[in-house]
């Protein structure tokens, strides 16, 4: 990907995001099936309606939201905390509530933070049956005595749980898995950058002449949504997913992280910290999985399915102060960095592509690569250099149960190129890939 | 364990070093069990004699040596070297001698540190026949030439070895072992440190409303100690112990040093380690099994038995200069260092109690934490967080293999709590004890 | 080996390094004979010689390559890049050439380095006919334009390889395998550091009063010299060899460098590791296996052999700009490092020699060594902490798998005094030696 490229793809990310940015989405709803409308767009996706009340394991698919208008209307009659200007400003799942409030009983129902004062936060009650506002701590602190008069209309109807996903056939049915949340209203790292880098990677995968694997492109709400797809097809993935990865908080300038599956060496993991390493990202950003935090990799990873399913971020929920408030914005991202995430997720497909084993044929000394032309032309001794480091570590170690991952990360070379020459040593009869 | 607790528990401490300090304590005598006695005064203790000229595998129990005064007149008629001011000058296990002898012939049996010159050596010759004095090496120098009158009246008979020790009995014949010398006269860290920290360990244990384990406590001289404990029942701890610690050197306010036991990965190891690492006690104070110094677990990691026992200490033996003379006295030790080994130990101890293995019964998925109220109270945030985090946790990790110190170390979790909390799953029906 | 001894040997070492200099090594060819003749001066060494034509595994070997002169005449009857001055003029290989050619013509046959004006390197052309020569870039900067008489008085014959070695006979048929290349002309660490230093090794060895192990030792032309040995005796040593060397690389007074066999921990790593840690090497100095650069380790370790071959280098190739040029000369070099190489190699060769697995026969507490003797005098305390701490360990680690290497290593004593008191202790009944 050159910069031109990623420039373009950069455009191209900030145009959806910003059809997408002022959707109400939730864990169910209008606004989701909206935002699932765009992204197909981008790559055609499948729908999964989920009806409400369904039983999905331990939970049951609740009703879905239905949000008409939301807003407070001060003493003097000005209209405040309407969600047509934010919709953070509303609970999410709030149930309806229309009346005349003191400003101490509004206040009991308001939620802001502190030591965030111009951030509203983003609060969610999917399960508690509450209503109220999020607002700026500072505006919070102006609002005069008085009566306000309060409307929420929304509602709770026997609706569905929306699920979208697509799968590219590959040449194999086992399965590379890559997912993402659609829940979260307006939120730029800690939402739409997770659908958009899927969706745009989802169109780049689809764009391949050939794929060895199959690849599954799930767009769901966080927990229950995961938790629903398990239900529908868990005992499929625990037979065909060989790698997988949450796509989520991938929109900064900074450096990625990784959270490893529970397994901690699968596939997935072993091509991501490949892919990683190679770009520098230090070490203590490569974490073993853990729950205290987290997304659906808890659900994938659950003792039940134990998918080797990671995740891939940049600036990971936990670790920025602006993380659910509306500081996380369309000013706190890069669309350059939302373009890079894709490139770097492409590239750890590639590795799980073109990953093999290979069988040395020649083993009593190194085979005289000279007489096969498998000696780079030695115009460009540094290229050169590369590809003599790549043919020889290939022969020295491809005993038929070490695969190019390995290879590439003890010796510090490029897997793109393994695979280039290992393809030139099999026609030369020199290796056979194994399995 | 609060501050006043920890005041109150030195000063105890300190009434009890403060009789126990001048006894001539040695492998075997009366100053061993007079110091027996006082022990028992804190925790009650039952008596083992081993007879003098018992074997003991590789060993014979000595005679029991008897002292009943030692000291030297100087040509001017002052009497020095004398054990009732400092016990430490007569050579432990000294023959007797009666007579006169040259400054050159006294010095010929004379023990001092020219690099310490304030200090008195302590000097043992437990198999070797021979008297002799230790003296300050500042003192030795000053002794001017002329006749010295020696006098040694000590005496070997068929006596006894002395080893006092008491079982705390538990829910499960599994035992922890804690072990501890009482055979150096008056030496503050590398003596009294050890048996007063177990004495009240002890009795702190038995004060616990259940015990899962049973608790053994022994005291008894070094090295032939240990190994005629072992040969009375040894066979019996190789049966049933599943963890264990000598005591000694816990007398300073200094970090605390680990040595695992010779498996290196024993239950007590890893209660100990969880709890030093949780205090921030640096890597490189847990220490693998070595034989090069040590104590008793020299003879509990003996080949024949291999017994889980590694030694938690202060500052350990061979790490400071004071080790094995005067200047490791009263001074150099600190009450409130000791109160709160007391108290490290009674953690690592509650560490092994409640470390269980648990299996998670709803595996697909996370389960549904609300509606079996076992989310926290949002009040206080903090806690909240770690009580999610544990709870999480537990449920993401308990597999049946996985114990809670697996758990509470990789993740940085707090046992007890995790503890409390499983406990409440095991009632909601979410974990299940194994094992 | 004290420093009179490495003075002395360096002397040798020195007077034979310069009788080998001048001639003009090959993969083939009577200057490798020379030299071979030369080294069985040290040690008596017989010889293979491998006729042309003949297939060894995916290799053919060379035609033989005589050499009788090569020079140029300037325009102005100078005679410039004999190689009667500098043998590294010639390309080795070269095929002959004899006529008049403009300075254009010859300058598509000169080679030079511009980064390294005043250096002559060093090219090889073994499997591709051409004809060249080697030259200092300032002064091929200097050459005028005018006709050049180019004269290469070279031949290729039906001759054979030579190979040259021995076998040191011990009471073990296991073996050790040393080897080394005899194939560049003028070089001195990146070649005669390398048979010197192997040389004066063997006659070490031969003059120890028993071997454990027979030690093989062989000097041949790198890579098609190492496949037909291979060819030759390779089942064999796959048979029969526990630990082996490349010796290569070890002429100046840098820190050692240790490249690990494929294996990683055969019985030669963990020697060689053990005394270099001992050195103070620095850990980084110690790699893992690798073949993006190396010698003969790489057909020792092919897949087909896989033997324990590892290489101890000083100033490793790939580590110095000199490397492959005239300035890897006499004066790179110092010939107290190869003295001191000769020591190290030795010293881990006794490791080897020393290295037993023992089993303690009274296991049950520590057995007393005071009646058996085996307390050392006290007179030397340091020494005799040392002497504790060896007879400790051994005894409290000699389990009958655990061996004197891994002992030494992990508790910081010297195999040499364990060894000392393995044996007294075998005497003494109280270890048996296993296997």
């Amino acid at each position: 990907v050159n910069d031109a490229g990623t420039a373009g793809l950069a455009r191209e990310i900030e145009a959806y995001f910003d059809r997408l940015w002022p959707l109400m989405r939730s864990i169910t709803g209008a606004g989701v099936r909206q935002s699932h409308d765009i992204l197909s767009e981008i790559v055609p996706l499948e729908r999964i309606e989920v009806p409400s009340g369904t039983p999905v394991f331990d939970w049951i698919v609740p009703k879905e939201w239905v949000v008409r208008e939301a807003y407070v209307v001060m003493p003097d009659g000005r209209r405040i905390l309407d969600i047509r200007v934010n919709n953070l400003h509303l609970i999410n799942y709030s149930i309806p509530f229309r009346g005349k409030v003191s400003r101490a009983e509004l206040d009991r129902h308001l939620h802001s933070i502190p030591e965030l004062p111009t951030a509203i936060p983003y609060i969610t009650s999917y399960y508690a049956l509450r209503w109220g506002f999020c607002i700026a701590d500072a505006e919070r602190r102006r609002l005069p005595e008085g009566d306000y008069e309060v409307v929420i209309d929304t509602d709770f109807i026997d609706g569905s749980l929306t699920i979208s996903h697509t799968v590219l056939p590959g040449e194999s049915e086992r399965e590379v898995l890559l997912s993402t949340y659609t829940c979260h209203p307006s939120l730029a790292n800690n939402e739409l950058s997770g659908p958009l880098v899927m969706a745009f990677l989802a169109r780049a995968i689809a764009a391949w002449p050939r794929r060895r694997y199959s690849y599954r492109f799930v767009f769901l709400p966080e927990t229950i949504g995961s938790i629903s797809y398990l239900a529908h097809i868990g005992e499929h993935l625990k037979a065909k997913c060989d790698a997988g990865f949450v796509v989520s908080c991938v929109g900064n300038a900074t450096p990625f992280h990784y959270k490893r599956s529970r397994r901690g060496n699968a596939l997935g993991d072993r091509a991501a910290e490949y892919v990683l390493r190679r770009r520098g990202t230090p070490a203590e950003n490569i974490m073993n999985f853990f729950v205290t935090r987290g997304g659906d990799e808890l659900q994938y990873c659950s003792l039940g399915f134990d998918l080797p399913v990671g995740s891939m971020t940049r600036l990971m929920y936990g670790l920025y102060l602006e993380y659910h408030t509306s500081l996380d914005n369309r000013d706190f991202i890069s669309f350059a960095a939302l373009a890079e995430a894709v490139h770097v997720y492409l590239q750890t497909c590639r590795a799980i592509e073109v990953n093999r084993r290979y069988r040395t044929t020649l083993v009593h000394g190194m085979p005289q690569l000279g007489k096969r032309g498998l000696y780079p032309t030695l115009s460009n001794a540094r290229n050169a250099d590369e590809h003599i480091a790549a043919i020889t570590s290939l022969i020295a170690f491809s005993d038929g149960a070490t695969d190019l991952l390995e290879i590439a990360g003890r010796h510090g070379l490029d897997i793109e190129l393994l695979d280039e020459i290992a393809q030139r040593c099999v026609a030369a009869g020199l290796l056979e890939a194994v399995g």
